[in-house]
């Protein structure tokens, strides 16, 4: 097995790219996989992206994303389950057996944290046995307590964990994903914990960089130019017996001014110091 | 008991002002506590801050901050011991019970997490015993996990705790500052601990807005502005025991230029609406 065997491209590392660019990339690059996101697909057309990618034999490793299920009433409801229900569709069409789920923040103007949380468990339980029926898992994606209110109430890995383990573990699984969860103290346990139970559906990768800027979503960095320890994090993820795709996705400005190609030579020297099996 | 019996204003909430402005903003407003900053403080002198405050009438909430305890080496370790020594002599000179404690970030160019943790629970054992004997407590506030890199490794009220409760309850307490906890899955069982325990020491309240400011230290807002339920987290400390002040620490910019009559009035009222028992 080559050091990069288990290296994936999260697409919207490589952002200013269309999907066959983003393709071909990966191919010159020796990377063999990429993590999707369903605008670019949508650029594309499903059925001409699944062949892209199929062509050039790549592996789908997620489709970007679900989830957004805290809308508020039955008509927000229906709307989350009819786009979520589309994007399962989108997942097996691409061959991609895990859809990501970023659940959504407090709906406008509500201060309640404990029905947002209650209302992702409910919709869960609608979507759940329709991604069984695609072969598609749902992987929540805890994110990082800074985006709560307007992203993602699910915050913590055991927090993602409570909610992956009301359904079977081939219906609904968890991210890893390294900037959102690296600060956590029970990370350690949470992540045994979630390879235990068949669990990690993903694990992401980038780095934990400061100052955040202006706008907090893009302040994330290479594998290796911030705080995270990714061999301690990658051991962990290994001895809990994940064995799948490792995706570099990131969100930065600077990195998606970038040549793609630089960027994919970066994202494979640092996985090669920092994340695979020395 | 007035509605605001309990109100304290912390100092940086009107950091333009002096500690004698601070201290007359409080009595004209009928604020009856006040939350110290150690810089404030040395401005003024320690013996005539005790004074002003005394004369005024005021209650010392907190004294605000010891901490920064992750710096490597015995010099480090002695360095942060020594200003920690001198902070809770003032703390005690002051007539403040308390002296928050931010614990500071990862040492420069460290990933090591645990290792930053460990030393922190190191020093806290140095120095929990000379806080006994100064009759002052240690009140380990856990930061919000987007400060954990730079500025306090501990992120979570449950964490806090298992340090705390290494040491007696009137050596070491924590701080429930809802602008960092919040978010917390883990919240009402936490605080419920804590109040269990006997270890709440302080409860600071601001309110989480949004967007965050480029410097993401100054993004909170006041009390109401945001998206915390105050009156369900106000009831939880309650229920867990606590009678203690209620502190209103807010960084940031556009607040701080706000004439400081203004900002307690805007204070009070919000207290009001938002925290007292209605």
């Amino acid at each position: 097995m080559t050091a990069t065997a288990r290296l994936s491209l999260n697409q919207i590392t490589t952002k200013r790219w269309s999907l066959p660019e983003a393709v071909r990339g990966c191919v010159d690059a020796g990377i063999p996989a990429i993590g999707l996101w369903r605008d670019k697909v949508a650029e594309t057309g499903v059925a001409e992206a699944a062949k892209l990618v199929r062509d050039a034999g790549l592996a789908v490793s997620t489709l970007c994303r679900g989830g957004f299920l805290t809308a508020p009433g039955p008509e927000g409801g229906q709307a989350a389950l009819t786009e979520n229900l589309r994007a399962l569709e989108e997942a097996a069409q691409l061959g991609a057996d895990t859809l990501v789920m970023v659940v959504g923040g407090l709906p406008d103007g509500s201060r309640d944290l404990p029905g947002a949380r209650a209302r992702v468990a409910e919709l869960l339980g609608e979507l759940a046995p329709h991604a069984g029926d695609f072969g598609v898992r749902l992987a929540i994606e805890p994110l990082h307590p800074m985006f709560c209110a307007d992203r993602a109430v699910v915050s913590t890995l055991g927090q993602a964990l409570d909610l992956a383990e009301l359904f079977p573990a081939e219906q609904v699984g968890v991210v890893v994903d390294s900037y959102h969860v690296w600060w956590d103290p029970e990370l350690a346990a949470q992540i045994a914990r979630a390879g235990a139970g068949g669990r990690i559906a993903s694990y992401q990768v980038c780095d934990w960089t400061l100052p955040l800027p202006s706008d907090a979503l893009l302040g994330r960095g290479h594998v290796g130019d911030g705080h995270i320890d990714f061999r301690a994090m990658t051991d962990q993820v290994t001895v809990a017996g994940y064995t799948g795709w490792i995706e570099v996705e990131i969100f930065n400005e600077r990195i998606w001014d970038t040549p793609g190609e630089q960027t994919l030579r970066t994202m494979v020297e640092r996985h090669l110091a920092h994340v695979a099996a020395p």
